[in-house]
């Protein structure tokens, strides 16, 4: 078994990043965090493209709504954030307390600055195999994971569980595009598909993204298969300080010795995630300022 | 082996419809039929759909562009339909001449007149569970005939063969929603996948999108699955008036024995395409004319 190290990988993506940044003229690029209400596991991902974005030069305006907020007042705050020339990149972060409505939120966000690439126009374009869009962030992380790793994907089956709007749907159909990197056989399961394991033993490559802590186990892994953990699930552990540990969707004990490769957590796809909204960032600051 | 008649139950659909149109006030919806140059395959389509629209009362203008209509022009065209308050629905039919973005000219429909569902907002909504839009009219129909054919697809796999934007990459999102007559597993295979036969045996529901005459032989079928063959093309069959004879991606005489349930070759998907077409423009018709 071998460790793909996610954390490494988006480093070096960052020092590309940073360099690219540095030699731009004028104004840097900036990127406008939305994250409403106070939930804990926000906080830490917000923090965390806080501080990428610095690293790499980006700057970044964080702005903090009440958890209370009513859906028009947000919606304003959107269209303000889309009006304004000094921000390139809008993102919302996930998960909107229960009155609101995500997809209305996400959709709302003008598509040239739709960096987290979670609204409706950049959804479509990937389905479209229409690279002039964004591609949300975790989908395409996973992607640049596979590639940098040097996992081929053509003709291979890529078994994804779990049908998110964030991250199933959309890198299933990523890696089913017709282009170099993808090409591959996709299966999509579910909370309703029978004989899981059947299925999942398949995988060439196995993407777990269902949010259940150590739901995939040894079982249900095809042995040499690549594993990649989108999972990140916070589970009680009073040994800690903070009272929790992190864990994958993949019960990385068992499933680790017979993976030929696979992602840890944390450090594997998570990283990934926050590089390529800094890469998403970059586009949109360039496509609104063309040479 | 049981034949699922998708002529009987499109019939079915334009009685629905009849009545439904009958009962608007005012003015009947109206179509827009737009068939660049003179494809035989699309001269015949886009008469198929102008009589269905005639049967069920809805209007058609039928707009016939040389195959030399440069893009800028065919761009006007469907902005001035676009901008025409006496055009419910905009279908340009595909394929295009070579020298046409088919994507492009499908995103420049308007999203609240694309009938046909291939724009970009319409793909994306399809991902985003999301039916406030239009839905391709062959997916639609394919889900439409499943339905009406009793078919249950919950925690059934289902396998498209075939990836293409306007039938494999829809209905494969259409089978995974989470709602009522959805739920499936699903899987997507194409001309790169290793082992095919071995993916297609395990399929519940085969769906074969491919546009290969017959390609779909038995050994590719697990016995009793329900087979619904998409594909439409064109032999050539000395005996017939026409020099040619329409056959399906299945080989019927070989499969048709060993399927549970089968859609004939014409007469199963091809009808279910039109009158999601039609159900589609009055949907359209209703949302610009609200009451």
């Amino acid at each position: 078994m071998e460790l793909i190290d996610g954390r490494k990988i988006a480093a070096e993506i960052a020092v590309e990043l940073t360099a690219e940044v540095a030699a731009l003229p004028g104004r840097k690029p900036c990127l406008a965090l939305v994250r409403v209400g106070d939930d804990p596991a926000s906080i830490s991902y917000v923090k965390a493209k806080e501080k990428a974005a610095a690293e790499i030069g980006i700057a970044s305006r964080i702005i903090l709504p009440p958890a209370t907020i009513a859906p028009a007042d947000l919606f304003a705050l959107v269209d303000r954030l889309n009006a304004d020339p000094a921000v390139d990149g809008i993102l919302v972060q996930s998960p909107l307390p229960g009155h609101l409505d995500e997809t209305a939120v996400f959709r709302r966000i003008a598509p040239s600055k739709d960096v987290d690439g979670l609204g409706t126009i950049n959804l479509g374009k990937i389905a479209q195999d229409d690279d002039s869009g964004f591609v949300s962030c975790t989908p395409a992380g996973i992607m640049e994971l596979l590639a940098r790793a040097g996992v081929p994907l053509a003709g291979r089956h890529v078994v994804v569980i779990g049908r998110s709007l964030l991250v199933g749907k959309p890198v299933a159909l990523l890696a089913l595009q017709k282009r170099a990197g993808a090409n591959a056989t996709v299966t999509i399961c579910h909370s309703q598909t029978t004989d899981l394991p059947a299925i999942t033993r398949q995988a060439d490559v196995l993407i777990a993204a269902i949010g259940r802590a150590e739901f995939v186990t040894a079982g249900m892994v095809k042995p040499g298969a690549v594993v990649i953990d989108v999972g990140i699930n916070r589970v009680p552990d009073a040994a800690r300080k903070s009272g929790f540990r992190l864990v994958g969707d993949v019960h990385f004990d068992s499933v680790a010795p017979l993976a030929g490769r696979i992602t840890p957590v944390p450090g594997g796809v998570g990283p990934m995630t926050v590089a390529m909204l800094m890469k998403n960032t970059l586009k949109a600051f360039r496509q609104q300022h063309p040479r």
